[in-house]
């Protein structure tokens, strides 16, 4: 399973857990930790000890079984595998409160993600300034990536709206949408979406407010 | 596998995926769409037509194979399964920018979770209203939650107070928190904490920015 250099054919779920654990590591080397066992990892992550050393095993060695890993070096080659060791251009569309927000949030900044600029479709806000970028109208989104070539983009704005905004982000060269509208995007198949969705995060809370004793580790 | 009933150690996967279907077959209830066939949930969902037969069969019958399945029947029952088919009462710590626009997201109150209390720890903010919800001292959290017995809470502060808020968020009576805090907060083993993370979400995306022809089916 050791195979240094490009992996293929990861599963999703591999993958989802690789960003948990980069989560995580980050966290913990802010908070000065230096070292974690797969046990100490199953406790926070929720996945078990065995799952996570399956996980970075599709990506080399980690270490010597049985002393731990060093975070900060955990930390660097996830990041690394994860593409999130250099800086990310990202465009942010909707300046509503929730995009305010989300464009003020300077952990995204250390973590080398950089709203380049920022969209609206609202001609109140557009020409006002968020978190210090000025706010351009959604139908100059092709002509402003023209100069960043930025290939994130966010979305945050109505409903009703979500599918023209991202057709949009799509042209002007963006492959991968995290979505915040609570409806279903449709873009081409080279084109990755994330939803994010607080109903799905709190449902799952709700999940658990009746089945408290369940077991959580993955059964794969 | 059909065990009507309370199911018993259901995997933390499969409930993860499961409040996924919750949001999809909400999102398309709301489009007007009607029927769902398992191969449509693979294109939508990204897990496999067999994956999501089989999570569903940890529940129940779902329908006849072949025909596809009710959007509605389905958006019901995965609900009464996830808890969610009745009123929560959620509280907010961290009026700030973010916490204020979710609690305007009035999307949530649509999904039976409903914004109850909001608090925080800046002298500037209490008092304040927001979202038409008067921010209480975090001081409060225990007084204000004997009236409403909320089991949910939402952290929206900074990372060096999270921890703290959880503490008064658990000895509260809550039992399932959303951090938004880049930070690890610890818990009794009776809670559960679900972190929103946008790095996390990014990292996903970045990663195919670099694995763009990467097949994305579970491998389960």
């Amino acid at each position: 399973m050791s195979t240094e250099g490009k992996p293929k054919a990861i599963p999703q779920a591999t993958l989802e857990r690789m960003a948990t654990y980069l989560r995580i590591v980050s966290d913990l080397d802010n908070l000065g930790t230096e070292r974690i066992s797969s046990s100490e990892m199953q406790q926070i992550a929720g996945f078990s000890a065995a799952q996570f050393r399956k996980d970075l095993s599709y990506f080399g060695d980690f270490g010597t079984p049985g002393v731990g890993y060093s975070v900060k070096h955990l930390r660097q080659r996830i990041a690394k595998i994860m593409n999130t060791d250099h800086t990310h251009s990202v465009l942010l569309v909707g300046a509503g409160k929730l995009g305010s927000a989300l464009a003020e949030y300077d952990i995204l900044r250390q973590q080398n993600f950089h709203i380049m600029a920022i969209f609206d479709t609202d001609p109140d806000k557009i020409g006002r300034s968020v978190a210090g970028i000025t706010v351009h109208s959604a139908e100059h989104i092709h002509d402003v990536n023209k100069c960043i070539c930025a290939r994130l983009g966010i979305i945050t704005v109505p409903v009703d709206v979500a599918q023209q905004v991202a057709n949009q982000l799509v042209d002007s060269g963006v492959e991968g949408i995290l979505n915040f509208a609570a409806t279903i995007i449709k873009v081409p198949a080279h084109v990755k979406v994330r939803y994010f969705s607080m109903k799905r995060e709190l449902a799952l809370l709700a999940y658990f407010l009746e089945h408290p004793f369940d077991e959580c580790l993955e059964a794969e």
